[in-house]
């Protein structure tokens, strides 16, 4: 598929200055990718200046939440170049994702333009620390101005991205939330939505105030089991063997989990795949048989967990961060950073474009 | 507060025609209402000319969903004047969806304040038809560019509206969504947010398919009880006597259905608010003693409910529409229309603006 280059983007990319102080998803690129969907077909995408989008105050994705997004990374390759990690698992999550809300897919081969395009001129800007990276940002929003409880029939799909940090650094102390729920069996828990995020807002809000990070989220089904943090997938060393919520419809399959599971079996891990009873796990960390915990995601990359606290308790990890989230959080950076070798290919370099 | 009014709008009204075949929220009136919060204050509001908004591509709303609204009706009078249905109700609920989602709520003077200016200047756009309104929508967003799942720091509110039909004209035919489910114990049922309606668009596409028009939606908890529709609540007639589900933490509270308990109170019926299992309103609509059922919103008015399909089954209710249902929606458009006293004092007078 041909895509348009607006000439306009080699000045925003000219003036562009990546900040000192990069911080997480807050400065952006200048330029994005964009394609429409109207009459049931994609348009041909195009890379344009990023720019405020002009949207009907009618339009679906401000009233009924019709939108659905992916996060993914670009990471600088020791010959100053870029590559992708995974891009094709983010294509086919989203695929997910958006018919899980009535919305037409995002061919693979769009979204892979959208997201190599986007990076190919940017490459400049994938800032070079080990654990940063240029944090891409594809999603797709219903725009069809009509009140009516419906699908849209248009549709727009754009690729942003920003020069980022990690998600988090250091250690996370977690909130375990008994109340609020982010998602409903039967609901979009297994879906990358924006309803997912907004009803987890007001909890993330509680424990902050308590000094907190993230809440951990319990299976919706019987309030018991883990699901995940918001945007995290949650992992625990108990008796050296790594231990994670099984895939239940209510928990995101992180691609950062998945290739985990595959890199941690590779290593010589034990790993577990089953519910998680959060009160099983409390106990355990309290005997010591539960040595470290850690959250993972794309954005995170693998963020060591020092505290759960449950009311008024609180269940300290011994190492954080644990040996075994050090040695699985650089063996990953060391494929996705190129210093070792991409045995699962997972790395899709992207040839620099210079505006 | 001082709203100021943009000499422009005199030109979008006065070029404005109400389209013939009216519809429900697709003919849009040619003004807005605007107020954006920001360090922690509302600014004045103005009324506008309808125009696309500017949204930048990196803002909460597109991506995690922080967004919430209302739907109100304005009527027209017997005076040629116009009226609002209890516009106090939505300021609080929307107040209350504003929290769920750690926004900023709205103040009751300047939600009030918005829907008012805008129903002042489009008095001549309301139509008279019984059951026609010019249907209100307010809404709030967060307008952040900021890609981490954290509440905004900055709001933008707006009041659109729409001359239109009843969102429902006619018998419904609905089916019990027994797999999929539009909010959880403890996330967002209650609140009128994004969310809730984006998780419910597949089950509409399917229900569709098979030819029925809503999904009867049950209780996340148990998957048994009624909870409501999407946008509307539920009431079935039983041995005469009204029964609507509970407020439970997972149902919207309509301001429809507190309307027609306290109405349907006062003509002597007795209503019944209580858990409605579905597999006993489904034997109560096979033995008779269900006599009739039908869902109730402010875009709906009363809609009759005239099968309820499970699975291959079909239950018929015996009356569609029912005289309970007919009763009733007389009675409250007699209210809203003006054509009987107001002695709730429900409906709120706006002095037209000729711009």
């Amino acid at each position: 598929m041909s895509i348009y280059i607006d000439p306009e983007i080699a000045v925003s990319l000219r003036g562009y200055e990546v900040p000192e102080k990069l911080g997480f998803g807050t400065a952006m690129a200048p330029v994005m990718f964009r394609a429409v969907w109207q009459d049931g077909c994609w348009s041909n995408g195009e890379l344009i200046p990023y720019a405020p989008l002009t949207v009907d105050p009618a339009a679906k994705v401000l009233h009924y939440a019709q939108s659905c997004f992916e996060g993914m990374k670009a990471y600088r390759t020791e010959e100053g170049g870029a590559a992708l990690f995974r891009p094709e698992m983010n294509a086919a999550r989203m695929a997910y994702s958006a018919q899980r809300l009535c919305m037409p897919s995002v061919p693979e081969s769009l979204f892979l333009d959208g997201v190599r395009v986007v990076t190919a001129h940017c490459t400049n800007l994938v800032p070079s620390n080990s654990g940063e990276s240029l944090y891409l940002r594809p999603f797709l929003m219903g725009t069809q101005p009509d009140l009516t409880v419906s699908a849209s029939n248009s549709y727009e799909f754009y690729v942003i991205a920003s020069p980022s940090e990690a998600y988090h650094s250091g250690n996370m102390r977690l909130w375990i939330e008994r109340e609020d729920a982010r998602a409903a069996v039967g609901g979009t828990g297994d879906a990358k939505v924006g309803g997912n995020y907004a009803s987890s807002l007001l909890s993330i809000g509680r424990l902050r105030e308590r000094g907190y990070d993230q809440s951990l989220w319990l299976n919706p089904a019987n309030r018991q089991n883990i699901d995940e943090l918001s945007g995290m997938n949650f992992f625990a060393v108990i008796d050296g063997s790594l231990y994670t919520p099984a895939l239940n419809g209510s928990i995101l399959e992180g691609i950062t989990r998945h290739s985990l599971i595959q890199l941690a079996k590779g290593l010589g891990y034990t790993v577990v795949e089953r519910a998680v009873p959060i009160d099983e796990l409390l106990e355990q960390i309290a005997s010591g048989e539960c040595s470290e915990a850690f959250a993972c995601g794309t954005a995170a990359i693998i963020s060591p967990i020092s505290v759960i606290g449950d009311g008024g308790q609180e269940y300290s990890l011994p190492y954080t961060p644990g040996p075994v989230a050090e040695h699985l959080r650089q063996a990953l950076l060391d494929i996705q950073e190129g210093r070792s070798e991409d045995t699962y290919d997972w790395m899709k370099a992207v040839e620099p474009v210079n505006s």
